[in-house]
């Protein structure tokens, strides 16, 4: 398997050492080498390194160590305005400020990080993506100052591990694998795919700290009840709406 | 660079050859070391290799050759199904059949998408995106037989290339990238950005078969006009509100 691919894990806790520029660079054009739909490149990635920008994006990020200590964040953005304004000076009339195209640039933006990711890997750096740009996405648009058309998708935290943490435990391969077509799962295998995680010392722990019973309940008690999603559902897209996306 | 990352090209035309069962083993190991939100993994891949599956698929894709030559399709698909199944069978209230989740699950389908096309790549395969998957998705969710709580959100297709075409030209780097904040593009910068990719050979050539003045008016009048755009963006929001993603 590609090294980096077999070696990657989240880093939550950086060293604050900067990331050099020549560094930076090869991550960014290993990030452009991703395809992306129709050669259009619908993305946009806002490489935030000074202190200033850092520390008012930080808190958007719920303050997490990944973001707190991370002297990088690289915001992966759907970005259909760069191309818009291309088209506009050339007389052709785009129509890309739309759901489908949101999809496309979303696309564009998460293959190009999954790139940039890896490669500073290979550089011996530690990442984290923070899905958190998701419950914020209006306010980081402001911070970034970003116009009509392009919207917030991810953040890639970078930098220097303060240590490498174990590889996560992962569902069984043929867990989220289906041939031909989908096989829709018995309780049974249900039961099994999570077997070994559901038995393990990390989860005896967690479910002693949160008094629960079982693991599937610290996800939807603890770490993403219903509430706060619907919550997040409705502001993420009102905030697409508000970024131009629905203008169909 | 990653030597996988540095030769990426979209293979359009495969030979007939199967792909070894190791090997799509391989590939699909690859893809779950991606990271995931919340480790939940919130994406199955469908892997169709079976003549009969593949020839429903292929006109859904717009029977374009990289679809209908491709000895494999892999449909990678947002699946909150499955998590929220073993929540129930614990007595634990899943809440992911919404807009925020939608996108979670999005974003772990394409950061393994990307694993498993490296890794494709690192065994002499070549892939080709299908963004043809969002145009048709509820037709694809049929006949792959996809429950409630499972999108398609991009289809790969693989194979041994019949020959590896060049490198496809990209903008700038700093097209792309902004430091800090988003800079906004003037219109100087806009020309300076496309001026090589307008005066290339190939962009004469598409012209003249086009009969268009410029770059800009092939995509906005031949290939991706905007009352297509308006049309697939509302059957994939219609066929996102169908697969059960709006229950808030």
């Amino acid at each position: 398997m590609i090294k980096e691919i077999a070696g990657h894990r989240s880093v939550r806790q950086y060293r604050s050492d900067a990331v050099p520029q020549e560094v930076l660079d090869e991550i960014l054009a290993a990030a452009v080498r991703a395809s992306t739909v129709g050669n259009m490149q619908l993305y946009s990635i806002v490489v935030t390194t000074s202190r200033s920008v850092l520390d008012e994006l930080a808190p958007l990020h719920f303050n997490q160590p990944a973001a707190t200590t991370a002297p990088v964040l690289m915001t992966f953005c759907a970005d259909v305005h760069r191309f818009s304004m291309w088209c506009r000076q050339r007389g052709a009339e785009p129509g890309y400020d739309n759901f489908c195209w949101f999809m496309n640039a979303v696309t564009d933006a998460l293959l190009a990080s999954q790139n940039a990711v890896l490669e500073a890997e290979a550089h011996g750096l530690g990442i984290c993506y923070l899905g958190t740009t998701l419950y914020n996405a209006r306010e980081i648009a402001g911070v970034l100052r970003l116009p009509a058309g392009v919207m917030p998708v991810m953040t890639v935290s970078v930098g220097y591990p303060v240590q490498m943490p174990p590889l996560t435990d992962r569902l069984p391969v043929d867990a989220v694998v289906h041939y031909d077509t989908y096989t829709d799962y018995t309780p049974e295998e249900i039961d099994r795919l999570w077997r070994e995680r559901e038995a393990s010392a990390e989860t005896a722990e967690l479910l002693a700290v949160n008094g629960l019973p079982n693991l599937a309940r610290i996800f939807t008690e603890r770490r993403y009840p219903k509430a706060d999603n619907v919550a997040f559902s409705r502001k993420y897209f009102d905030d697409l709406v508000a970024q131009g996306f629905f203008e169909q």
